[in-house]
């Protein structure tokens, strides 16, 4: 009987972050596509556009006039999803289908530059530091409104992620409950740490650091590498190398090693298929529910469409939704190929 | 203090089936769209494409030539992500973080219909019956193979779902393993049954019949309803009303209604937005492992991606990622519209 070759053959690997499968099928990268391809959007945008309503100076939907901001601008969403208001609610704790709550919370948006035109990877790590430091400010000022306890940073990049304005930017969505995704991942991190007063992360960067082989980049305080259960092709993860559970406990050191590694890492995205490459990110990190979160380790995710080019991306369809994720490049040779990218910017290059 | 009106203020909703919760945000739904509009594909396709690796006659990337069948057509997929090779491997059940294991299966593809331009609502119900029964077949032969545990029942629609050939078509994917949704759903299906000896959606359907504000259409034996816990917007899920657990304990009725249900529900989709409305489909149903399963109620699932028109659709990215999956229009305003849409094809009408 053939033996396993987990670069060959068909196989599953386990998620313990969330206690989930992903099924991967090194064999079949060969297969071809005819199915849609993506637009690309031009990559010649303005520097301020008129139009847009997250340039400085312009005015948004309700009627509000965007300031002069040279840096990264807050605001609150105008069309948020979470509302403020506390809502009376009288919970059945009996009620098995039919069981719903109000859910309160603040949902803004962070512009991350002036330019209607520049992305992270464009920006100098001077930029991104503030931006790092403008997420430290909301983590701790949403974090401190007494009803929130969580708080996502994320940021929808490119059309084909939902973003429906180029202009750099990302969301906060802060609330009172803590996300299914969140949850998950917190119930495992907790029973991990439950059992070896480590964090699940410090261990598992340690692994990934002697063996090398999922290892993108790395510096003094943060490794990004493909996570051994990665879903999307080039699925990433950037993770803190010390222990720390909130982005509100870097050291200023950590803030610039961040900068410098997100920068690195979404240049190398660039560079893949030498586009503006499109992704949603996010970081996860300690509720802010008042209690001390041990368990939990700083981490930020990428999930990347694109699978074969700038306009090929994976579908995440009907095997993908009725029964589990499933992968063909494997993490190995993702990591491989944004490993040997180079982490200059191709539009700088000439 | 305002009381809750669940019609109109941001909440939560518990999924049941897989123990998730859903943020809903009834308030969101007149949010503006600048973003990415999908491209509609060409209504006017030919019966018969010389160049379809599909079409009765035409030969397949592996030199393979397709039968002329007459109704519906199976053949192993020449692309398969599963392989059926059993391969050698010794587990180590201490690994935490590198945990991974070979899969074993077989994956086809169910051709609907010899024409290539046709879609299930434009199909005659005589037609969908005849693809029900080589469901039933596929399902007892592929669960008859002794590695096979489990038979994912499949259709990928429209390119905005990834599917590259509008040549009407399924997939069978059939493993060993459970997969991560499907275990899910058996775990809470099972502590259900466990705790009141009746299947979950038995109950759960009574309840929604008796309220009728999630129903979209029902016959003797099946019904069509938008689930309290939906997360896409036009999501529904047929449910047998008879509580069996898999395709093959279907009477003969039971297949004609199946078949009626099938036909209305898509011709209703289609009806939607006037375009052959894009979606994942997929069947839960027993696993094939020889074991008793009544806690398994026959259902399938209908995931659509467009949200308000046919080119603008709900994408569900950074916070649905990191978060949890979010919705605008609620599932009674959505069962509503189904529900009053016609039942006969728009395009039949003119
Ligand atoms: O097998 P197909 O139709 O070529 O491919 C499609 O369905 C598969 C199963 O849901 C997915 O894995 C692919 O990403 C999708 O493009
Ligand atoms: O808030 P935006 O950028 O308008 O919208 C985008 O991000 C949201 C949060 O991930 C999603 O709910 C929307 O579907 C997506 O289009």
């Amino acid at each position: 009987m053939k033996k396993f070759d987990i670069n060959e053959d068909p196989h599953r690997r386990y998620n313990p972050l969330i206690n989930e499968w992903v099924l991967v099928s090194p064999h079949r990268s060969k297969r071809p596509w005819q199915g849609q391809n993506e637009t690309i959007t031009s990559d010649t945008l303005p520097e301020y556009d008129p139009t847009c309503y997250l340039c400085p100076g312009n005015v948004r939907a309700n009627g509000m006039v965007n300031p002069d901001y040279e840096s990264s601008f807050v605001f609150e969403n105008d069309f948020a999803a979470l509302k403020q208001e506390e809502i009376a609610f009288e919970e059945n704790k009996n009620e098995t289908f039919f069981k719903a709550k109000p859910e309160r919370g603040i949902s803004r948006v962070v512009c991350f530059s002036p330019k209607h035109n520049l992305t992270l990877p464009e920006m100098s790590a001077d930029a991104i530091e503030n931006i790092i430091h403008t997420w430290q400010k909301e983590y701790t000022n949403l974090g401190n409104v007494d009803y929130i306890n969580h708080v996502q940073i994320f940021e929808n990049k490119g059309s084909v992620m939902g973003c429906s304005n180029p202009h750099p930017h990302g969301q906060i969505w802060a609330q009172s409950s803590l996300p299914t995704e969140v949850e998950k991942t917190q119930s495992n991190l907790k029973a991990y740490f439950d059992k070896h007063n480590k964090t699940l992360l410090e261990d598992y960067v340690k692994e990934e650091l002697k063996l090398g082989e999922r290892i993108v980049i790395e510096n003094d305080y943060f490794v990004a590498l493909v996570p051994f259960w990665a879903i999307w092709p080039y699925e990433t993860m950037i993770v803190s190398k010390r222990n720390v559970s909130k982005i509100t406990d870097f050291t200023e050191t950590e803030v610039t090693d961040f900068a410098i590694i997100l920068k690195q890492l979404t240049t190398k995205y660039d560079n893949l298929f030498e586009t503006s490459f499109p992704y949603s990110s996010g970081i996860h990190q300690s509720p802010t529910d008042g209690k001390l979160h041990p368990e939990w380790h700083f981490h930020m995710h990428f999930y990347p469409p694109l699978l074969r080019s700038a306009t090929v991306k994976k579908f995440m369809v009907g095997y993908e939704m009725m029964g589990e994720s499933q992968r063909d490049i494997t993490p190995e040779k993702s990591a491989e190929i944004l490993r040997e990218l180079s982490i200059t910017h191709y539009k700088s290059k000439s």
